[in-house]
Parts: structure tokens; C-alpha cells; sequence
């Protein structure tokens, strides 16, 4: 099979690589050789090994009928949208590792392919090596997904985890995760959830089989945790990780967030630490399925990637392919009637009062301690009711100021 | 798609609950229905709302050219091995849960599968609802499998747990385990690990790409794991587990064994407990990948053989199939080369000389100690070498009579 790849950048040279290098590997599964054709990038090449094959007009690879799978891997909306479609409404596969492409036209790709008889594939594109789209499509697929929890974004664990096991201030731990090459120079992406929304997303879609769109999801990110809240939860032998996380609710709505939580450390999610990343699956047959592994790098994601082109080999022209419905308004539920019990850390004049007023408004909490606390300082979990109803009880105390609250998972 | 349940025991008797309980899932994952029209088993189901549908003759069904999947949930090699032969002869797709048939004979029904242009299928034999046999298959392809290292059998995983965490004897573990439905009246084929030997010959054929038998494959199970060993292991931050494990060798050979390792608690794999089965597996692109879930129970591998036959009826014809080639023999290394370190318990009359001996014999030991040892016990773990080497200095050693070996993971 002779494919064209669509950027050149990171995880499309761990592509052309893993392709060029690994030809038995291609024979042994796919039953034929695979071959880069063509590399689509604007960029200068002309003294790469690669420049033989570098071509700057996308009509070379459209056009070419030898050309049956097409790889993009230039990241963003457009022009990945359009370049994408254009290769489905020609018959091509497209297999992609551009997350935000996913989660915001998957829809019309799905159209596109389907209408053309094409497979449109995006495996890399929700925490990289990890197999949790074909599993959530195919292995699981005798399951209603009751829930899902994931750490789905690598970087925000790293700078946790730096918070956590080292009691590194969050600007610190952020700092060395741009040393590494993990956090990008604007972080805004990674700590504010906004990649972990988009793959929270894709998943939902998947689990639930509608498109869910990112502005839909309540998304927090990290920045507001702070080492205080770090030592609060391992007194009561949690850690603090950020989630996304869904459920089917009982009225057929979807629950969907993205935030930090507090983590049990029994919990096999919680002993997830670094980099790394994972997806906890609740099926009603299957029970609970965890996945772990690299959610990012230029070499996990590119063999997600050709791993797809692999499939798109062995299946050829006649399978039906998969995919979710088109979006509905109003399936996400408001995740202020979601049910959790909330950490909630603040400030009173008079600690003693405020507690005793605490516990009575809450109707009972468990008070938390850490060392060398100030004096003004109180932290306590609630028990479990509705977001909503904790949060007005919260806002009609009077002599305590919040500071800081956090999901308990 | 019209499909045949050959034999009624307890995932049988699942896969037809979900296969008429949930076409709403069949309906959008295969995008039609599909319906258990024959279900073959020699008990007497005529009280059964099944009866219409039982049959006793299997001719029944390779007559039938409605039935193009069939499902072997009938265990053992005879007489599934032959009806399945003669599904696949007459161009029908099997899937099956049986993993002593697919230990045994994958060989033989693959070919029978390719020649016929029909699919063999077996992600429910290793390790129930955890989607091992995909991931390996299609996910990793385009990865060279480094190595890989599993919990596959979730009674002796139970059992090791209770020894470790609530100090219990191996044989009131197992008498629990098998209270609760865990461990088979004749635990043989778990507990001496043979359950876990035909799992990991599996993963080993798909990772290594030749069909491996479990009688290549040196293999001990846990009947010898005392709660000493257990208590010098968490001394020194271990955990006692079963684990099957492969490699590829620098040779080109592969290496694979099934014993109880000593594997570091930091590690996610030493968190898995009680029923709960985890292969880890290290692929040469995508590093550390780990998946985990219930590893044996009805549901759970019902759910996993639903998901192989609706693969089927999504899949059609002309996919090309995965398999693995033919044995090969010599292909798995003698076990005695693998470079190990090992844990070694033992007595000695004189305990102080005896170390003194050891220490010198193995060029330096990491002694431990555990509360209320005897006197004249002695447990240590040895620098890596060669198990042959190891075990030849130990043989030499005049003063100590070792008792319990272990190798460290």
C-alpha cells in the first residue's frame, strides 16, 4: 500500500521513520509492504533524505490514485480540515494524531468517509500509544460504558506529581516540565485542561455516541492547586491528579468534567505518576478495564499512528467502519446537579466558630490537618450531595472564606 | 448476522444473555442486529426458555449457510477443536474463549481459517475482558515486542494477595478461593501454574510470531510461597507475584517463563490484587504500555467474545486475518541462560559463618532480615548473573540448605 503523510513535523518524521524502518513488521500484520509515497510540508527540505519525496501541493496526493491511506499529522483545525476531507471524498483513509481536528469536525469527517467507503482513524490522537480508542470501538464494544476516568494529559501529571512527591510550588514544577520539552513555552493549553477537555471529548463520543464538544464540558485545570492542598489530601491518603471523567447519567443525560480530584492512593489511577497516562473503563459486563502507558512523545504517538495505517492495509475496502452520531443539543448534563463530596480549603478569623458553624451548615464534615497549618486556616471534606446544594451552603457562611475546593473522586 | 453458541456453561450461557439483551449495541457498533439462532449442547435444556434453540448435532449448524460466525465456549481441545475445524472448513468465523484449544491447536485453525477466508478469534481466552489479543495484534503492530510480563491468573493473584496482605497461610487462601467460586475443586491447574503457562504462550505466538507451546515454556507455581518469603520480600519494598513473562533475545531466540517473581513495589504491576489480572508490555516505539481489568468471570469474558463476534459482523469478508506461523523448534532459550537475580532462603547451623561463606561465593549478597527468623535461617538476594551461574555457586555452598528461590522481576 503506498500512503502520503501530511506534516512533517514531530510525530510525521516518527511516521516516515517507524514505515521506512520496519518493513517486516508492515508484512507480517498487514500482509504487504507499506510505503511513504509522498510527504505534504511547506517547509524547506531540499537537504533532508526525505527531499526526494517532499511535495508542497496537496492536488499531488489527491490526485495520485496509487495513494490509498493518507497520514495527517500537521496538528490544528485548518488547514488538517480541509486537506482531510478532500482525501475522503476521494476514496483515501485518512488516519490522524490531531486531537483538536478530532474534537471539533469529527462529525463531517465521519460523513465524508462513510459516504466514500474510506476509514477515518485517529488513534494517536487521544493519549498517543495508548489503545483506548480501538478498545472503547471494538473490545468493549458488548459494554454500555457506565464511566470513565482518565489522566489524559501527561504534563499536568507531571508538574502533580512533582507537587506532590517533592513538594515542589506548582511555577517550579512548571518550569522544569519546559526544560524537558513536556509543557510548551504558553502552557495555557496543558494547565488550564483545555487538551484533557478535547480528549475527555473524543472519548465521551465514543462511550456515548454522540459528538460532545469541548465549550460543553466544565473544564478547570491545575493552577490553583496549591502544595497546602496537596498536604491536606495525603492526610487523608489521597492524591491530587487531574481527571476527565464521564458517566451516563440515570435520565440518559452524559456527565462530563474535567478537573482536579482528589484520588484515593489505593486506587490504581492514583499510583499513576509522571508523564505517564490512563484511562479507567467501567463496562456493564466487562467491570472496571485500566490503561496506562505514554500518552505523548514523537515515537508512541507515531506508532498509534501506524498502527491505523496498518489497519487501514489489512481491512481494505468493505468494513463497516465506526464511528459516533451527530451531536445532540443539551446531552451534557449541567455539572452543577452532578453528586460529589467537595475538599474545601479557607480562612476564618475565628477557626474554632467557623468549624462549629461548618459542621452544622454541612450537616457534619470531616475536618483535615497538616503540619505548620496557620491558625486561620481550616480544610474539611463534606459528605456527598448535589455540586449546587454544597455550594450554597457554602456561600451562605458567613465567617469563612473559601480558598480553594476541590472534587472528591 | 445469524450466529451459533456452541456450549451452554457459564460464558456460553452469557454470550447469548447479551447477545439478545443488548442489540441496541450490536445495532451501532456493527451496524446490524445479530441473532443466536442455534445453541449446541448435550445437557438437557428442555425447561430452559432456550429449548427452542438447543441442538444436539453440530451438523446442524455447518448445514446451515444462515450461520456465518460461530462461538466455542464448550472448553477443553476435543471435541471443540474438531467442530471448530469444521466451522472454519465450511467458511464460518469462530471465536472462541477456550485457551487450551487455542494453546494447543491455533496452528492448525488458522490455516483453516485462511484457506476458508473466515476470521479465528480468541480475545476472550487470555485474560477475559482485558483487550490483550487486539493491542498486541493491531494497536502495537507497528512495534517490535521487547518484552512483556502479565498477572494472568486471577486465583493464584487472589491467594498471594491474602498471603501478603493479611498474613494468611497458602491453604487457607486457596480454601477461601475456592469457597468464593475462585479456585476449581483440583486448583492444580492454577495454582502450579500451568493456567498462566498457556496464556503466556499465546502472548509470546502474537508478540514473537510463532506459535510457542506451553510444554517449551519452564514453568512453577506459587505451592511453595511461604509467609516468610512473603515477609523478607516486603522487607526490602517487594511483592510476591505469578507472572508469565517474554522477551526477545539478543539471539533472536525468545525467552519465556511462568514462576513467581519478587517485583518492586513502586511498580503498577504490584498493585494489582486479588482477582485482577495486568500484562505489561514494552514495544521498541511505544515504551510501557499496561492494561488491567478482571481477568476471568462470566461477564466479563462474555463480553470480550461479543466484542470478537461483533468485529465479525462489522469486519465481512475479505479483511486479512491476524495469525502467528508455525512452531519453530529451538526457539525458546533454555531458562537457565536468562540473566536473573534471585532471592534464596535457607539454613544453616552456623548462620554468621555461613554468610560470610555466601557473601564470598556470590562476590557480594543483599542480606534481609525479617522479625522472629530463626536463628539458623538465612534469606538474601544475589547480584544478576546467569541462573545456571547462580545455581551452580549455590550448589557449592557446603553449610546452607536453601529452601525457598525466587527470582527478582
Amino acid at each position: 500500500m503506498k500512503i502520503a503523510v501530511m506534516g512533517c513535523g514531530t510525530v510525521g518524521s516518527g511516521v516516515v521513520d517507524i514505515i521506512d524502518n520496519k518493513s517486516d513488521l508492515m508484512i507480517r500484520s498487514a500482509n504487504e509492504n507499506i510505503e511513504v509515497k509522498y510527504i505534504l510540508d511547506i517547509r524547506d527540505f531540499s537537504d533532508s533524505p526525505l527531499a526526494s519525496r517532499i511535495v508542497k501541493d496537496i492536488d499531488v496526493i489527491l490526485n495520485d490514485d496509487e495513494i490509498e491511506t493518507v497520514v495527517e499529522t500537521m496538528g490544528g483545525v485548518e488547514p488538517a480540515f480541509t486537506f482531510c476531507k478532500k482525501c475522503l471524498e476521494k476514496g483515501k483513509n485518512v488516519v490522524t494524531s490531531n486531537k483538536a481536528l478530532v474534537a471539533a469536525k469529527a462529525e463531517e469527517l465521519f460523513d465524508a468517509a462513510r459516504n466514500n467507503n474510506a476509514a477515518f482513524m485517529f488513534e494517536a490522537a487521544v493519549c498517543g500509544g495508548i489503545p483506548v480508542i480501538r478498545t472503547l470501538f471494538s473490545a468493549l464494544s458488548a459494554n454500555n460504558i457506565l464511566s470513565f476516568a482518565g489522566i489524559l494529559n501527561g504534563t499536568t501529571n507531571f508538574i502533580l506529581t512533582k507537587m506532590i512527591n517533592e513538594k515542589m510550588s506548582f511555577d517550579t514544577a512548571l518550569k522544569i516540565a519546559q526544560d524537558k520539552g513536556y509543557a510548551e513555552k504558553d502552557p495555557t493549553a496543558d494547565v488550564e485542561g483545555l487538551d484533557a477537555g478535547r480528549k475527555t471529548c473524543i472519548l465521551a463520543s465514543i462511550a456515548y455516541g454522540h459528538h460532545v464538544y469541548p465549550e460543553e464540558i466544565h473544564t478547570e485545570g491545575i493552577k490553583a492547586i496549591t502544595l497546602e492542598d496537596a498536604a491536606y489530601a495525603a492526610s487523608k491518603g489521597y492524591k491530587i491528579k487531574l481527571l476527565g471523567k464521564a458517566d451516563k447519567r440515570n435520565d440518559g443525560k452524559i456527565g462530563a468534567i474535567v478537573c482536579p480530584f482528589f484520588v484515593n492512593e489505593t486506587s490504581m489511577i492514583s499510583g499513576v505518576n509522571g508523564v505517564y497516562n490512563a484511562i479507567s473503563v467501567k463496562g456493564d459486563s466487562v467491570g472496571d478495564v485500566l490503561l496506562y502507558g505514554q500518552g505523548a512523545g514523537k515515537e508512541a504517538t507515531a506508532s498509534a499512528v501506524v498502527g491505523d495505517v496498518m489497519e487501514c492495509a489489512r481491512l481494505k475496502k468493505n468494513e463497516k467502519h465506526y464511528y459516533w452520531d451527530k451531536h445532540e443539543d443539551g446531552i451534557i448534563e449541567d455539572y452543577m446537579l452532578y453528586e460529589t463530596a467537595l475538599y474545601i480549603r479557607g480562612y476564618a478569623k475565628n477557626a474554632k466558630n467557623s468549624i462549629i458553624n461548618i459542621r452544622e451548615a454541612f450537616g457534619g464534615v470531616s475536618v483535615l490537618s497538616r503540619e505548620d497549618a496557620p491558625e486561620n486556616e481550616i480544610a474539611f471534606i463534606t459528605s456527598k450531595a448535589t455540586e449546587k446544594e454544597l455550594r450554597e451552603t457554602l456561600s451562605e457562611l458567613k465567617d469563612f472564606a473559601p480558598a480553594s475546593i476541590i472534587r472528591i473522586l
